[in-house]
């Protein structure tokens, strides 16, 4: 019985390693100034390689972009063993922590977020995802102030996040607690009874 | 003795209907599609007399945002005599009036709030002012965190805004109280007293 030249795990192991790249090139130039080439130099494979995963310039940096949302979105998972308030300061947490450590990617993403249709659209989707995964916590049936509360929130955070990494005049655990005071806050000026 | 041809009210009155126009079609068209010859066109002058006004599209462009962000200014000044929590409902229901008649302004706006280094520096500079005219109401040297928090608010606002825009869920007097109580709300969670 022969192997095959590559297991899966090397394959989706490549592919990974190539996101990451990706993720950092793309955080660090502008999108036209990068070519299929340079990447793939880089990242020490082959054009052919490199489009061999990606056909096309576009579709990776859109995989680069959904490998980032799929890792946001483990990092802030809700832990359904918590209580509410606890479960979403540590989803809180790992966000911040996130942002942090990927200052780049997210200014950058955040700086693109209406001028590239795809970047829109991720970070539309990412915000509704994020938005629900909130309104599960609540009683169901919200009415639509506290839909809106959740989402404008959502924008909040945004702000803040990009105004803490202007300034960094606040540790981030002030940061976190400003965010879900501002939830709270927000929740109840919409009529909704805050998560407890 | 003679009259000058135009008085300095005509020339006002002829700039300030050139903005509007052009807040308009900047509106419902891309940048790239209008032309000074078009623009012209449209307001029944010549391009010469366009370019007496404005060197320049993208002059004329910037021009027609510095007019809609005085215009808003003047919508949303707070009133020094009225108390604190009234001023800010006041001040909120002319910006929610402006948005609501200028959607398709306002919506355009906020698109290209990143990609058009004017827009991004001149919505910048709106915000910076707001923000401070609500710290001006607080108590004086507000800290880091309470800066944090007005900041971050008006991002909540324009996302909710949009949100609403899209959606039209829920009544204007709705909306101006769940941003004041988010506002009260984010106010608190920095440890600062609300303006009561």
């Amino acid at each position: 019985m022969s192997e095959p030249a590559y297991t899966r795990l090397q394959v989706d192991e490549r592919r990974r390693r190539l996101l990451e790249l990706g993720a950092d090139l793309f955080a660090r130039h502008a999108f036209d100034e990068l070519s299929m080439a340079a990447i793939a130099s880089e990242a020490g494979v082959s054009k052919a390689l490199l489009y061999h995963y990606f056909p096309s310039k576009a579709d990776f940096f859109e995989a680069t972009l959904r490998q980032a949302a799929e890792d946001l979105a483990v990092l802030t998972e809700v832990d359904p063993d918590l209580p509410p308030i606890e479960a979403l300061a540590k989803s809180l947490d790992g966000f911040l922590e996130y942002v942090e450590q990927n200052e780049l990617a997210y200014r950058k993403l955040m700086q693109s977020a209406t001028s590239i249709g795809e970047v829109k659209s991720l970070i539309a989707e990412v915000r509704e995802n994020t938005a629900q995964r909130l309104l599960d916590r609540l009683p169901p049936d919200p009415p639509p102030k506290v839909q809106a509360a959740v989402r404008a929130w959502l924008w909040f955070m945004d702000g803040a996040c990009l105004d803490w990494l202007d300034r960094r005049d606040m540790q981030r655990d002030e940061l976190r607690d400003l965010l879900m005071g501002t939830l709270m806050g927000a929740l109840m000026a919409a009529g909704a009874e805050p998560p407890v």
